[in-house]
């Protein structure tokens, strides 16, 4: 399917930051909940070829989450965090770690901001902040982009089909 | 009193971190805890003409903390953030949040490393990412250093009575 909505993703060089941006066709509303009603996130997150199980996931503020990604080959891949804030249907602010770094306390900040456009639609906008330079061109040079690209993409069937 | 150990900061321009570093005459185990037991941190944290009050303060893994300072005049500062990692006795990995910001967001993330050093003394180093470098600069400008230096004075006497 060609979609209107491309992902946009702007990393100046030298900047321990990056901003990720996608619009959808649905309200900000609708898309707030399938970013955090785990039954509707373990629908769409993630690269397309990745199979979601979620081990706990309370995206409310000073809630935690944890779940794993595990592709064909039976190889699984965890993430975690916390949740400073969680104000629907405009702002999640919460922290990532991917478990597979050779040594934990890699750890990002999340801030994703969910915004109304004309005509029913929405953008959401997420800020990532990184502990360095290196963290975060690790984490594009990891397919970071790729994956973020299918789990929209597949957010965009989800939310048609709601 | 004199101490032979003074605090360190560094903030490099334009970028949107700090890095502060402080030494002291006791070992990490000792420190960790003056950092993390709700009921010894309200004895030194933060500066020496303000009274610390607790809302909560669960410093554990997936935990959470909000406190109050309340300077002579009355008027009160409120923060808060939750508990990405606590690794007893060499790490901490939270969120912070001054709640007197124009507005609600800006978010640091903290990690503070606990270090051993030779005759029982120990150093903590505690890196601050920002969500802006203006976020940074403003930080410092109100005070911030002058705040975590009584502190941390208020702490070595609590750690000699201890």
């Amino acid at each position: 399917m060609i979609t209107k909505n491309q992902m946009q993703i702007k990393a100046e060089p030298g900047r321990q930051e990056l901003f990720v941006v996608r619009e959808f066709d649905a309200p900000r509303e609708k898309v707030y909940r399938a970013f955090t009603d785990p039954k509707l996130v373990v629908q769409w997150l993630g690269p397309k070829n990745m199979t979601m199980t979620i081990d706990y996931y309370d995206c409310t503020t000073g809630g935690k989450y944890r779940y794993i990604h595990t592709d064909p080959n039976g190889n699984a891949y965890g993430f975690n965090g916390v949740v400073h804030e969680a104000t629907e249907p405009e702002r999640v602010i919460q922290t990532f770690e991917f478990e597979g770094m050779p040594e934990r306390g890699h750890v990002v900040l999340d801030s994703a901001v969910f915004d109304d456009l004309p005509d029913g639609r929405s953008k959401v906008t997420i800020h990532s902040v990184y502990g360095s330079v290196a963290d975060r061109d690790g984490m594009i040079q990891s397919g970071m982009e790729h994956g973020m690209r299918e789990g929209f993409d597949r957010l965009d069937d989800l939310l048609d089909n709601q």
